[in-house]
């Protein structure tokens, strides 16, 4: 078992608690894998169907349930964890002490750069008992809209492992490569475009300030970028040049759509 | 249909495209209804199995199935939406404009509080083709782990339609209901505890500012309101008096586990 560890989702055990239904734990495992978080533990187990449906709901992620450590009781499940977090769609009680997945995420996080922490999913149809949800150290919530508050057990697991996911930091989103485009070339983009459109009589001199301030409010908002500014930039060329050399047939070059 | 509304999330439709199994069809309706979101469009369905299944994963949103609007095409699932945000698992050809749901949630809201906006999932083997994609006006692609990034169908609806909903601020977290212990109770509840753990001679007068390190430690941690504060003032009470008051059988109150 880590204690110590680069990476604190290593740290995270998923306990499942008096499962029903291996499914849930099959799209539990998938949704686990999908976040980093690979540990599988089950609390007495109470499963009513084969271990088929699982396997074929987990996909690539069978793994996780072949893995899976199992315990008669929730308190052996959780007895090496420095932290254990249960889940809970109730008031009551306990309720004054429930955050939101995201508001507690990186508390849990720096517990888990400690030692192993449960995050506890009790039974499909009762959650946590009372006395389950008595010895947990955190309490989370997973917001719900108050027309239909029962979320899927798997569905619960992967919000929350998205959430310890997303707060790691690990993940890069994609981001915009070209750099953005300087003011000099967007106010050089706006000039040679001006000049074109004069060029190709879209606009008279009269009404230019007036159309090119809708080009303007057009461009401002989609030129980000200096692939962007040169594209256009390209366009106005061209439309200049074709202005200068007719099509081969004498006519302008016009598509049906264009004529309408 | 909604052009103006009050709840963004009502402008939002969620588009799958050429799904193959209803069972992903019911999870993601229930998902969605966790999350407030409830206009469900197919676009070129191509399901290989009965509604059956679909309507056991829906559950209690089984009305979201039977309420669906279906299109024999892509394009007309979203003609009338004033964005179409598709959701893309690979990189290539648009990968520099993808965002993460969560950077753009607020984006899309502002979109959905105009007209109807298209949330757009594509096929489970295929997602969506890259004619699909180019016609989307936003694209997103949901946080995952390169072990393992192959995300089920009803798991993509729930995250986004989690993130949207999260972004609306309409969920009230709950939060602690009873007010912070002032510091003067706080000090009141420290000179209490050390009356009474000199009281019960738990320590002499010598080592008590040391001892009384440890339990200010432990209590500034854990002491947050005046109920907090109030629970440990009573503790110290009790405690001064059971000292005067000797347990019945003349012997002390002490279990098994104190003695060990």
């Amino acid at each position: 078992m880590e204690q110590e560890t680069q990476n604190p989702l290593d740290n995270i055990r998923i306990v499942l608690v008096g499962t029903l239904y291996t499914g849930n734990v099959g799209s539990a495992c998938r949704a686990m894998a999908n976040m980093g978080i690979r540990r599988l533990r089950l609390a007495a187990p109470n499963l009513q169907n084969s271990w088929e449906e699982g396997n074929r709901l987990a996909v690539h992620a069978t793994e996780l349930i072949e893995n899976r450590e199992e315990f008669a009781t929730f308190e052996e499940a959780v007895a090496d964890c420095v932290a254990v977090v249960g889940t809970t769609a109730r008031g009551g009680l306990y309720r004054q002490h429930v955050r939101a997945p995201r508001d507690c995420a990186a508390d849990i996080l720096a517990l888990a750069a400690t030692g192993p922490v449960a995050v506890v999913f009790g039974r499909e149809d009762k959650g946590l008992l009372n006395e389950e949800v008595a010895q947990c150290t955190h309490l989370i919530r997973i917001p719900v809209d108050e027309g239909y508050t029962s979320i899927n057990l798997a569905q619960a697991v992967l919000i929350t492992c998205y959430e310890l996911f997303t707060a790691t930091g690990r993940y890069q989103p994609p981001h915009e490569k070209a750099p953005p485009a300087p003011q000099g070339q967007k106010m050089q983009l706006m000039k040679m475009w001006r000049e074109m459109l004069e060029d190709i009589g879209y606009m008279d001199e009269q009404k230019a300030d007036h159309m090119m301030q809708g080009i303007h409010r057009v461009f401002s908002r989609g030129v980000v970028t200096k692939d962007d500014a040169a594209l256009l930039l390209g366009v106005a060329r061209q439309a200049v040049w074709a202005h200068r050399h007719p099509a081969l047939d004498g006519g302008r070059r016009t598509s049906e759509e264009f004529r309408t």
